[in-house]
């Protein structure tokens, strides 16, 4: 059996102690046979500048790129509100996503059956909803140059970020996103504004050109993303595989899993393109929730997120997708059985802490 | 009595069938003696193209800066999506907003009581909602160059579109939603990605600083776009004002009208600087809604909206508040008494045309 080589990032806030709810199922997995892993631990985010001054040291960036997968779980926090603009926790995980070429975000937005009655939107709007999020990760807004404030004098002062867009870099997200519907319901919505951004006239032509080239079976339709996020919210179950930009992909992502009433619930994947020579693809797994400061060292977070994120490694990574619908599996019956973390509390159940999560998933598993 | 200078862009789609209802409306007030107006129209966006191969004329823009306040009910339309950039229908828009220096754009979102059970939200969430956007209209990545499409050979080209923000365009935009929120509940909300943008680290810069020298009395609190998108979601009634630049303003102001259920119903203000010499402040009024192709020309729009829009104009350019008050009290009455137009079905409600919406109001008045 390969030996996984896994690189844990808990990074700040409740960041560690779902992590221990991952090693916790890991080990399982170990004791079972079920899969086998070689894991390195380092610091990113906030934690890692109280160490090192940095948000994640060159050391762990090289960890990083020799393994085989990443699983992070959160970064950030108030506390680290002045560090230098360079060293913020956030710059940790920019890094992460940039320096791995992890272009290709998935998010997933489910809504667990037993979870329905979690969301602010009528069940009949969200039973049942299944899409994702596929979101361009390495480029746009995030990284772009000039990304500069400069003092023009007089109290005044004057702040520039920069959105571009390559051909290629839009091409092989909406290949990645037209591979993925059609293991789905084969459909593509990809968003943009093109009818203000230039970025956005290009995002549009490109994934058209892509879709006529190579994916005529699948249905492509174009969506403003001003729209877009008024459909997630009038009517959600229409999407299936969403496509779009960075920054867009950020707010339009965070609204689908707001949707689902299932926020603490939803992992998610990103990924670099395969290497041609050792066959290698890049890759981290991360909850879509964030550190969570406010609730930080309670005991009271849900580790089903970060859970997930390992299921999520074991399918896109590993080859082990069996593994990881058993996990998922575990995930349904213990929310089936009726217990919950305080987050996702529903009339009736019972609330449990973050470790008693983690054992009652090893012990459906 | 002071006659008020208004010129009238019906513009695409379903535009002229509800600028028909507002002359109707404006008809009455006249007849009544409650207001005087000197009216002129003209043509904006696809309409405009088809005449003139532009999207706003010179002669038009000429009008616009003449005028007290302009009207304006939607540009856009499949059929002019091949007509060049330049001369796009939202370029119209874009240069009235630009050319008229309107920076500040005021989008209420308000949940009308007898629609809660339109909203794709549960009704304890959006019952009783009424928040005010206040988008920054002028700058940010529409108008920042460069805003380019280059080729670069093989088949590549680079896209670059420019977020650029200056201290005095947040501080004036910071100071407009200070003001408001005064005669509200006294609460704002600044949202940005100062995790990411520099933008966005100026922009919460310079509204704190606004806040602690002018308006400590307020409330202030800032929220990630991401993290605003999903408490809109979860529970929008936790805001009061929210300030923020010009694309997330597109997008969250977009998902709080969403929210209402009453997409059809909400105006929008968007406003000048007051001219110090002639106390002048140029305006333009328009429903949040766009130009709903599919069903222009078939006498369904909903002309609410559209007349809530010179209701504001009243308001804000006319100093005209009660009759202001008295329009959206004849929208409520006719809402109360169960007429809907199609996009506001409620069950067991009369489903009535756009002339009959337009009717029904001015008999409330
Ligand atoms: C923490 C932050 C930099 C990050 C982002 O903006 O991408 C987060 O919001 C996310 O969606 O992963
Ligand atoms: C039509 C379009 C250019 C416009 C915008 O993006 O501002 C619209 O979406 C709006 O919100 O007024």
């Amino acid at each position: 059996m390969a030996t996984h080589k896994l690189l844990l990032l808990a990074g700040d806030g409740i960041g560690p102690e779902v992590m221990a709810e991952v090693k916790r199922v890991i080990g399982w997995l170990e004791r079972e046979g079920l899969a086998s892993f070689a894991i390195e631990e380092d610091l990113v985010g906030g934690s890692a500048y109280d160490a090192h001054k940095q948000a994640i040291t060159d050391a762990a960036m090289d960890r990083a790129k020799a393994a085989d997968a990443v699983l992070l779980a959160a970064v950030g926090g108030p506390k680290w509100a002045d560090v230098p603009y360079e060293a913020r926790p956030e710059a940790g995980l920019l890094r992460l996503r940039k320096d791995l070429e992890l272009f290709a975000n998935l998010r997933p937005a489910i809504c667990y059956p037993a979870l329905a009655d979690a969301s602010s939107l009528k069940r009949e709007v969200v039973e049942g909803l299944d899409i994702l999020i596929v979101r361009e990760l390495t480029g746009g807004v995030y990284f772009g140059e000039p990304k500069t404030i400069t003092d023009l004098g007089n109290g005044q002062k004057r702040a520039i970020d920069t959105q571009i867009y390559d051909t290629y870099e839009i091409d092989r997200i909406a290949r990645v996103a037209f591979d993925l519907a059609r293991t789905r319901r084969n459909k593509v919505t990809s968003s943009e504004k093109h009818n203000v951004m230039r970025t956005g006239v290009l995002w549009k032509e490109v994934v058209t050109k892509v879709h006529d080239a190579d994916y005529k079976d699948v249905e492509l339709e174009h969506n403003l993303a001003d729209s877009l996020a008024m459909q997630l919210v009038r009517w959600p179950k229409q999407f299936d595989v969403i496509v779009t930009d960075n920054l867009f992909g950020d707010v339009l992502s965070d609204i689908a899993a707001m949707l689902t009433g299932s926020l603490g619930m939803l992992p998610s994947a990103s990924l670099g393109a395969v290497d041609a020579a050792t066959g290698k693809r890049s890759a981290m797994y991360e909850p879509v929730h964030g550190s969570a400061p406010d609730i930080a060292g309670k005991g009271i977070a849900n580790p089903i997120a970060m859970i997930g994120s390992l299921a999520m490694a074991l399918r896109y990574s590993f080859n082990q997708g069996e593994v990881a619908d058993r996990i998922e599996a575990a995930i349904s019956g213990v929310l089936d059985a009726g217990k919950r973390t305080a987050d996702i509390r529903t009339a009736g159940a019972e609330v449990i802490s973050t470790q008693a999560m983690g054992e009652a998933i090893v012990a459906e598993l």
